[in-house]
């Protein structure tokens, strides 16, 4: 967005509220009131047709007699009189208006009107149906949200208004304050990735919270977020982690895929921290907000834990889980130095537990200590209050001990519990002067260290983002040919020997499979495989073979497979009697053996486009649930970090006598997938379950391919590098 | 304990402070100006060999001079003076005393020297090394702590005393009271148990918070925890659930059944409410404490969530996992009566949106519609704070909502969760006088329902113990001869061929498995057994067998049987070249084919004697790591709500066309195991891995016991019924 609209929201000179009202209760009067109380410093029209007398307000009967076009217009008239308040904001020469007025819907075509009003003048738009927009450095609080935020460094998008007043209200008591907070409503025009951009270039911005229910053209929201990111930091909190019913989808990567999850994997991409909770969302912009200056950089996850309270130590260590750090090995070095400085009974280890007496000279010589130990990347200082020492003098020397490790050029950043509520107030601000942040619970400031890692993650991923493996234009050639014979005969499933030649296309190696017609031609077909057999139905109605009796496994010679085709046809014929049956594939059977059976795939995201998965595989891919989501294009390290976030890959990795499986195989695989997901628009969907993986290799031994029978498929989302 | 015992702690009428002081700082002088601060109303002695003048106490050069025993003696001398005061107090005849002093360790004498000194005169002992005693209702604060807690029905045990200051600062921001506070310091002779029954005797105490580091004397606070938890909540947090290092053992029940998570099972049985964090020590507290009269009573888990904004309620059901409860179904006809109290945009479903703008009549029709309908349990209300309206009118209105509906006998708990501090502030205390206990943010608010559904199934579980299966007295014989054998030899492990004998004798169905004494001697072996088969070394020094190349599978024939015992020979020569080599357990090899691999244990816990496990099995146990524990003894109820704890179970339970597996065999084996712990205390460890299961039964394939040498082994803990 151009600059004007970036002052004109946040900075403006002159606000008209059109539809303010004296009406007591009425929305119109409670954003004029709110206006008012906050002490906007700038000009405020009221546009009324009824005369009204507000003190601190200019009256004007409508918006042709305005003496000049305001900087920004709040809307809060009736939803049917909106358009018409558009056009003739429009017309008047505004640039931004907030519309708050709600029952603008598609269904009855005021959200396109107001879009169609806006669009000839350039006039830009916030909401419908919105809780307002609040610029705290100009004072400003269009909205009917409670309560006055403190201006400060924090920008925050929400797509909940109800949500805002609860919002501002924590900030306050954490004395944090807001550049901007925008209450999105539903994003006719201005939408998530427009204010990210608008935060992005506000230097008044230290940090940027956004509340998503649901993103908008996710290649922009995607573009807008990773610039953001390289600037500040970009926290986001999904709802719809608990989704009441997933999508229709025909796939197993579809259906395990949930868009909570690709949001999820589509945020760590972009280098969002993401968090659970409303509280965390202020935790996590509480140990970020001040950026390396002042809190120091973070190099890895290695934390040390100082305390005066050896159960907090505990504790702490406790509430350390995957991504919320270790607990560092001290030097023995640092061990001695510390045995010098601490009383006989400290603990001689990490936690550093100073003992509950400890006078601020304890704390001060353990944190020298421990943030020269190369093995630290991190200090949590923790505080337990007792009557015999003042939690006051306590973070002083805190504080100074960090700033002179700063002085000496030791960023490591250090974090704080002091353990109550009254003694957390006292220290906190003390504390966060020397950008140490403050929490009140062991598990509370655990996890925000891991907000602290995330965000070094976000932006390590940000420095070398994962890039494609080089296209090779041989491959949708071949694909392309099996593709366009399936949408020749309308079929949007590919049927068994046409999926695993088209992974055959792309490098993956699949079972040799052939197709017969019939089942009296499953023994010729026999003839050219090695035994024992595997027989399956195909046809272009059965999507989930076993289910229908579709599949017989271990047939030792041609004769059985015969048989075992008969057999499915008879159970294909009672179970699914309207199917087409296009015939048996044959495959040579491969023994299971110590092998593992994981499952790769490749679904569609309507916001983000193609999502990868890897996981458990085989007939209880459901059941098991243990799988990792990617967005193509990714490259082997990506392939492999999604990997290792599966249960299965402890397994894959070998262990006691079992050597580690094909590891590098399933990488090749996932990162075939990816090519396809860039090369090939056409192919929607696609699960290889199983992917046979032992030691010596991998190999696809079935596959399941949907493509679009749309003649030019949608372009796919291309990710910035 | 006695009840002068509780009155002298909870209700003394005059105090003694050994050591007491005004040398500024010193812990004599802060718990004497702690005493003093107070307002304790009884008489306060101040002892100390110098001439002291502190306004409110009288001194007393030494405890002979006293004129009368003080009902409570607290000691803050050093530690090598402190067997010599305990003496004297014994001596004066004081009951209670509560030694703060430090450095009386077991290394040192000195604990024992203060249980000695006390033991002769009946003086009962709280620490050392404690941070010292509240007594709220009586004005006591006889402790260094800092603060001073309100008086209320909390009873608060903690084995950290530098946690407590913490804990009263946050309970006071709660407006919770406590009825008493004591930090039990190193527990030399009143412990855990001793102050459970203290406090579920004491008719001001509500709800009995616990801080626990390590249980002693398991079997005892087992007893005193069951008997409170029938008579009012008790919730505790365990510390070290990340323990640093496992402890030393030779099972993989054992390794798998870590001390927390042995805490965990045993406090699961008693009927205490485990929490996982300091702040969620007080939710659960506030959740619980008022009991059925005052906060209803739950009968299920089924959730209605009433909310005037959207994204809250979303969050609240993102924060619902397994344990914090289910969405309601709304009935047909609560959703017409909702319709027709709420404007027509209203969700239409649970959570019930009453929009932004909801007056306190919406809340009301919402909520005596949820409240009505038999698919709900419990409700929560939100309410996201606007400018439009007063939390604390509608707060008024929900609390007189409930109240009305409490009238009409409708007991369902409400909790509340009213976003932000400041209006959590306001509605809070209306909320509260209601039952309704308040939470500031949506996942809070979750877990704290799920405190209130963990409380409920506690009580369900004190209600309806596990009994154990009749024992068969025909069982111990036969085993007990096996055992003789071993014992007699000085061997701890059974081989193979024992432990198996032992199983059977126990009923649990074995593969037919044979021993050889040398390789040669196999092929003989082999000729009573079917082919094909699996041959393992026997050997007194090797556990796990497969880590040495002791195990050869699938051998189709006696030769090949044979042929592999020599290879096992020559391998365990090199890799373990101490081991006595018994033999070679031969047995028919049992093809996997697609049966499930599960593991049943048992295994020894220094605290509360045998423990259950079962789980996933196989080699990779301790790479899956997929596993419950439960205490015997176990009846078929228990045992298969252990199984569904596990991810296994929801493959065993049959999925797409794979048939359920024998879930019965696997919890008569079980079944068996609590035999076993119960019958033959001899038996220290035993694992089944694997137990074979599939649709037609259960198998165990190998097994290891490690039993006693002790002739007399320690008889097991009895849990009470």
């Amino acid at each position: 967005m151009s600059p004007p609209i970036l002052s004109a929201l946040l900075a403006p000179a002159s606000v008209a509220v059109i539809g303010g009202s004296d009406r007591q209760g009425s929305v119109g009067e409670v954003v004029v009131e709110n206006i008012l109380a906050g002490g906007f410093a700038g000009t405020v029209f009221l546009i009324n047709p009824r005369p009204l007398s507000v003190p601190g307000t200019t009256w004007v009967a409508q918006i042709a007699d305005l003496p000049q076009p305001p900087d920004l217009a709040i809307v809060v008239v009736p939803a049917a009189a909106a358009p018409g308040a558009i056009a003739e904001l429009g017309a008047a020469g505004v640039r931004v208006a907030v519309i708050l007025s709600a029952g603008l819907t598609e269904a009855n075509g005021l959200r396109q009107a107001v879009l169609d009003a806006a669009r000839p003048h350039g006039l830009r738009l916030v909401g419908p149906n919105g809780l307002g927009l609040l610029a705290p450095h100009a004072r400003l609080n269009a909205s009917f949200a409670r309560g006055t935020p403190l201006a400060g460094g924090l920008a925050l998008i929400s797509q909940s208004g109800a949500l805002i007043s609860g919002l501002v209200d924590w900030a306050t008591t954490r004395q944090l304050g807001f550049s901007g907070i925008v209450s999105v409503g539903d994003m006719a025009d201005i939408d998530l990735a427009d204010l990210i951009d608008l935060f992005a270039a506000d230097p008044r911005t230290d940090a940027i919270l956004l509340y998503i229910e649901g993103v908008t053209r996710g290649a922009r929201f995607m573009a807008a977020a990773q610039a953001a990111a390289r600037l500040k930091p970009v926290i986001a909190l999904k709802a719809g982690r608990n989704p009441a019913s997933g999508r229709a989808v025909r796939s197993h990567t579809g259906a395990l895929a949930g868009a909570y999850d690709v949001h999820a994997c589509a945020f760590e991409r972009a280098g969002i921290v993401q968090v659970e909770s409303l509280t965390d969302l202020f935790d996590a912009a509480a140990v970020l907000r001040g950026g390396p200056e002042l809190q120091g950089e973070l190099q890895g996850e290695r934390l040390a834990i100082v305390t005066n309270g050896g159960g907090a130590g505990i504790l702490a260590l406790d509430a350390m889980t995957a991504g919320t750090g270790v607990l560092a090995d001290l030097s023995p070095q640092t061990l001695e130095q510390l045995s010098s400085a601490l009383p006989a009974g400290w603990s001689h280890g990490n936690p550093v537990d100073l003992i509950g007496d400890a006078p601020v000279e304890r704390y001060r010589a353990a944190l020298d200590a421990v943030l020269a130990d190369d093995g630290v990347d991190a200090v949590l200082v923790m505080n337990c209050p007792t009557a015999l020492l003042d939690p006051r003098d306590i973070a002083q020397g805190v504080a100074a001990a960090v700033v002179a490790a700063r002085g000496r050029g030791i960023l490591k950043p250090v974090i704080a519990c002091w353990l109550g509520d009254t003694n957390q107030d006292i220290a906190g601000p003390i504390l966060s002067a020397a950008g140490i942040a403050m929490f009140g619970a062991p598990d509370t400031a655990i996890r925000g260290f891991g907000h602290l890692i995330a965000a070094h993650k976000a932006a390590a991923r940000l420095s070398a983002p994962p890039a494609a493996s080089e296209p090779r234009q041989d491959r949708p050639s071949a694909a392309r040919a099996l593709i366009a014979t399936a949408r020749a005969e309308g079929r949007s499933l590919l049927n068994e020997i046409e999926a695993k030649a088209l992974l055959d296309a792309f490098g993956v190696s699949t079972v040799p499979t052939r197709l017969a017609a019939t089942p009296a031609e499953v023994s010729a077909v026999c003839a050219g495989l090695a035994p024992p057999y595997a027989v399956k139905i195909v046809s272009p109605q059965i999507v989930h073979k076993s289910d229908v009796g579709g599949v017989v496994l271990n047939l030792p010679d041609a004769q059985a497979a015969v048989e075992a085709a008969e057999a499915i046809a008879a159970r294909v014929a009672t179970a699914c009697p309207g199917a087409v049956i296009t015939g048996f594939a044959v495959q040579t059977m491969v023994a299971p053996g110590r092998a593992h059976e994981v499952i790769v795939g490749l679904a569609p995201d309507p916001t983000f486009g193609p999502v990868l998965m890897v996981g458990a595989g085989g007939k209880a891919v459901e059941v098991i649930r243990d799988h990792a989501l990617g967005l193509p294009p990714l490259n082997g390290a990506a392939a492999l970090a999604m990997l290792a976030r599966t249960r299965i890959s402890r397994l894959l990795a070998g262990y006691r006598d079992e050597p580690a499986a094909d590891i590098a195989g399933i990488v090749a695989t996932l990162e075939a997938l990816s090519a396809i997901a860039t090369e090939l628009p056409e192919v929607l969907e696609l699960d290889i379950n199983p992917l046979r993986v032992d030691a010596h290799g991998v190999m696809a031994l079935d596959a399941r391919v949907v493509i679009s029978l749309d003649p030019a498929p949608a372009s796919r989302l291309v990710l910035p590098a």
